[in-house]
């Protein structure tokens, strides 16, 4: 897929995953490690009352999917920056989660070989209810490269 | 450290830490598996000319240095999201970055035993000429407990 492909209001499915409550202990091991990431004893006596899961480890988790999902098929060439981050809900270890991309915008570039797409991506988990909630969510303006033309090649 | 213990202004140093090239390609691999970020000889034909560290695992490295030099000696109790992320440059293996946080706000929560800093975290590197420049930053909302009052404990 290339800049030309994109358009607002395009969903991608992102698939489904579980949050495995070893990988998010490594993760916060390594890079997060506040008790309530790490030490199930302890999360139970913090502020979300059972160890959840760190939000940046969301976000690598989602990242992920992203790269699997969308841009292992697509000429990303990066992105600048995230606009927001938004952690609305703790996330538990088995939680399964649906990732979703959502295309708001998309703008040329100054260089001609690319353009921006403005995508919002979420992590949706479904509660007791059978309603989706959206647990996780950041917007990227991310790179992609036009398709070449059919003379340039 | 308590909520009553920051201002506007205040800047907190958080050490020097070296990227590695393993650690790098390690998270690369799990999270972000795009070829500049796992492959140092694809990378050499990517856009940035070289294996450079994910913009997710610069934020995950950052995030330890703020655990590591702040949040384990304050009341930290978490943060709804990031406002912002800039990835400015490209991280190299090798690259030595330093730590910092600067206070942008502080502002009370509705909840009358905590309240908000907003605090601007930022990654820099020494550039050849010997000059800093800022490769990463990330604003936050933090929320950070009030100090208990003499007759409450």
């Amino acid at each position: 897929m290339h800049f030309e492909d994109f358009e607002p209001g395009q969903v991608f499915a992102l698939g489904t995953r579980i949050i495995r409550a070893d990988e998010m202990m490594t993760f916060a091991r390594e890079f997060d490690p506040q008790p309530q990431h790490t030490d199930p004893d302890a999360a139970k006596d913090s502020m979300l009352g059972a160890l959840a899961a760190s939000g940046w480890y969301l976000c690598a988790f989602a990242m992920r999917m992203i790269v699997d999902g969308l841009f292992n098929r697509a000429a990303s060439l990066g992105s600048p920056g995230v606009e927001e981050i938004q952690w609305r809900r703790p996330v538990l270890a088995g939680d399964a989660l649906r990732g979703e991309g959502e295309v708001l915008e998309t703008r040329p570039s100054s260089r001609p070989d690319r353009g921006f797409v403005r995508i919002r991506f979420a992590l949706w988990r479904r509660d007791a209810g059978g309603n989706d909630e959206r647990v996780m969510m950041f917007t990227c303006p991310v790179m992609f490269g036009r398709r070449p033309s059919p003379g340039s090649g």
